[in-house]
């Protein structure tokens, strides 16, 4: 046979993992610089850094996980053993897929040694395992902040304050940012109400509450209508397909809508107009009464027109216990389709009583917020107040490769006065030197070659004026007729560059 | 049956798996600070990051996997697919377990739009699935310094060079630190002028020099006289076991041993006499060619005491193919019996070139560093140049919870002043709120009671100095008889904490 050529083993393809991405240069430094003025403002409120191990007990993490044959449901998980056919359920471990669940662990496990209440906030990547999508990647940063182990509701006014003062701290202005302030108690009033919750037999009703709340949720992209028709008899939607109803009554619909729709002019007009729809409700009169103690916290130290109470906040609300927040960018982009529409939805939180209690059966109260770190970044690139692009270094030509000494002791002396540098260490001629500079984002390019050794001189290529034209250029000869290139005495090397770096910024 | 009653779900346990740990609080600042610094410095070298995904194919990785029925042996890996009993051997993914083999990956996968030569550097943690013990976990800290692309050993002596600023940077003096470097070439040449390797022949004798050059690899721990064993005849150890040797002759092993044992006072004389020990081997003259040129160009730039060449490093030469670095610091510290020994091994890397050979075919010339973060810490805080303990926060006690609006503009006056402040958001009476004080570290607290707000006045209490006494105090009436403790105007609030603050740090 002609083919019985031992065959090699094939080439591993270089690629990561489907949903997976490299961060590099840029990226990583600008995600760096708005991290850490976030943290920076939430070290001064007092919240210490945790940081986790990826790694955590699927029994520890617990949600994702409604399918006991597939327990690598919605995260990443593995057996923890050396022969994965001995594997118990209690052997599975997998990545933490947001930074609360671990927290509560933390919690749990150091209570004894902990402050209470725990302020903290951790920055990091977590991992989903859910199908990639065009910018929907599998791991990606989140940057959180709670307080563990405080009822009161001053700690989520805080939450809000430290919020807002974090988007200042990153450049986004006053008038670009709302967080808006809802509350599950008043929910749950409207909901008594509505005789759709009675506190004695809270179990009854369960499902039409369910449907009603998955309803509100989609307020945003059903529309009133389409939410009407989901708390009553059921929706059609565009395809025909037909979504089943909570089926309640048109009464009971009004007050839910009206929760939704009840903000008004003023914190107090909104929650006067929340008392009104929860009537009688002790757990709604709960609720009402935080958002006014929120309010009035956070109109005494000047945030009340950044952070609102505003009903119409849905997300989370079926999660959440007490007060949920949710903060908008509210300046106008282009979206891909051409359209002008709000930036939108860059952090979520709020109070959740129940986390801790998993480990301990001790309910501990905690609030919290979390960052959607790569939506926050889009945000200020798209207003053009991320941090400038990283700078190239200066690049020294490897003129004579027998003279890298001179060459790195050109580097040193920039690095000195705090000019990044650096000298080319590849092998090639001028014009591939240059492109190497130009792919470098080289501000300028250093030449000292033996007539200007001879001459005590250097070259300086303004690399940002004469960029688009590095490529064409082949030989010396034509370089040297470029304008954006002078001779200077190599004693004034740092002073030149200096000069003209601080020309390329005006 | 008695037990007939349905078992509840157990609690799931607070704790990490295995072998992984949290950071907290100054665990997370001191290596943040550190590694700023150190990244700076590679910035200034024109280093650019590169933060991969922690998660890589299998395939990518490539090593730690010789056992083909276990593919997670040595990493954490699992089939990404939804149906494992589908999974193929293409599948599989896992954390990464160095940040080297992912480089390898980025530089063939973008190899159209990387510069070339390639510097990056990249921090991050990187997990092994090795048997944990104390102080060895399963996920660490490594920051990584690399240049792909040149086969200039002038990029090597760049690495070291810039290795020695990052030590100066973090606070370790020169003195301190030794850099030492070793080259692969060199022990070749000496192979074959000890008959050991035939360039001809490169096959030839491989197992031999195996076992000579794992033995070499345990000089540290077996001494000259075990490592002569080991080349020789074998050797038994003191529980009586007995190891093969490589059988060499006597001729053969003094010039082996003559090899780590070439450092002489100076770096020409150790080129020298490595010179002589290679004799007429053109691989071993290139090695020492390398040495040569390494040393004049870090003796250029006034490193010639911080890294020298010295062929007794030997760990990392089975695994690189040319210039070898170690970076060791060399003061003294009491260890766990109690002995004075040095600090030791901090870093290490050298020359690679076959890393991108596996996806691309082509050999690509690479060399770097990596920095044992943990190691590092330790060292730091062993010298006593880490960062100082992060301070907590001064700490507003709530005296009266209707007036958290005042404790908070407190706060606030404090922050814009730049100090850190924080008001208590628990339950409890003053010593309660005292003891949370304390164990935030909080260098004072704040009292504003009814009869200070009414005259005008807050308590502000030492706690750095009153610490050890906050334990004992049960009522308020004690309190305010301890020294540390002055009442100033509320309107001095700012002033006088910024006082106390500057008195702490005398």
């Amino acid at each position: 046979m002609a083919k019985e050529k031992k065959k090699k083993a094939p080439r591993p393809r270089a690629e990561t993992p489907r949903g997976f991405r490299d961060y590099m240069g840029a990226e990583v430094t600008q995600r760096r610089a708005m991290l850490e003025r976030i943290c920076a403002i939430y070290h001064a409120y007092g919240f210490d850094p945790l940081e986790t191990s990826a790694v955590e007990t699927v029994a520890a993490l617990g949600s994702f996980l409604p399918d006991v044959d597939r327990p690598n449901a919605g995260v990443f998980a593995w057996p923890d053993v050396e022969d994965p056919a001995e594997a118990r359920k209690e052997d599975w471990v997998a990545l933490r897929y947001d930074l609360t669940a671990p927290l509560a662990r933390v919690v749990a496990q150091h209570r004894e040694s902990l402050p209470s209440p725990y302020r903290r906030y951790a920055v990091g990547p977590v991992w989903r395992n859910e199908k990639p999508g065009p910018g929907r990647y599998r791991q990606f940063y989140q940057c959180d902040a709670d307080t563990v182990g405080s009822a009161n509701v001053a700690a989520d006014a805080e939450i809000c304050m430290m919020l807002a003062d974090a988007f200042e701290a990153i450049g986004i202005g006053r008038e670009d940012v709302a967080i808006r302030i809802n509350n599950r108690k008043v929910l749950n009033g409207v909901m008594e109400a509505a005789r759709l919750l009675d506190p004695a037999e809270p179990e009854a009703q369960a499902a039409a509450r369910g449907v009603a709340l998955r309803a509100i949720d989609k307020l945003d992209r059903l529309g009133e209508d389409g939410v009407r028709a989901l708390m009553g008899p059921g929706r059609r939607d565009e395809s025909g397909a037909f979504t089943p109803g909570a089926g309640l009554a048109e009464g009971q619909i009004d007050l839910l809508m009206g929760f939704v729709a009840a903000r008004r002019e003023t914190a107090a007009a909104t929650c006067a107009r929340l008392a009104e729809l929860v009537g009688s409700s002790a757990t709604g009169a709960d609720g009402v009464a935080e958002l006014e103690t929120m309010a009035e916290l956070m109109a005494a130290q000047g945030y009340g027109t950044r952070a609102v109470i505003d009903p119409s906040v849905v997300r989370g609300l079926g999660y959440y216990t007490g007060p949920v927040f949710e903060a908008e960018l509210t300046f106008e982009i282009t979206d891909e389709e051409g359209n002008r529409r709000q930036f939108g939805s860059v952090a979520g939180g709020g109070r959740y009583d129940d986390l801790v209690k998993r480990f301990t059966g001790q309910a501990v109260p905690a609030t919290g917020i979390s960052v959607g770190v790569d939506r926050l970044l889009a945000a200020l690139a798209a207003i053009g107040r991320g941090e400038a692009e990283a700078a190239g270094p200066v690049v020294i030509l490897a003129m004579d490769r027998e003279r890298m000494a001179d060459y790195q002791t050109m580097c040193a002396e920039l690095r000195s006065a705090g000019i990044r540098a650096e000298v080319f260490l590849g092998g090639g001629n001028m014009a591939k030197q240059l492109k190497y500079a130009d792919r470098r984002a080289a501000p300028i390019a250093v030449i000292e070659g033996g007539d200007e050794k001879a001459a005590g001189q250097v070259q300086l290529k303004d690399l940002a004026l004469g960029a688009r034209l590095a490529a064409e250029i082949e030989t010396r000869a034509e370089w040297v007729s470029q304008p954006a290139q002078i001779t200077v005495a190599r004693a004034d090397l740092v002073a030149e560059i200096r000069k003209m770096l601080a020309r390329g910024k005006d």
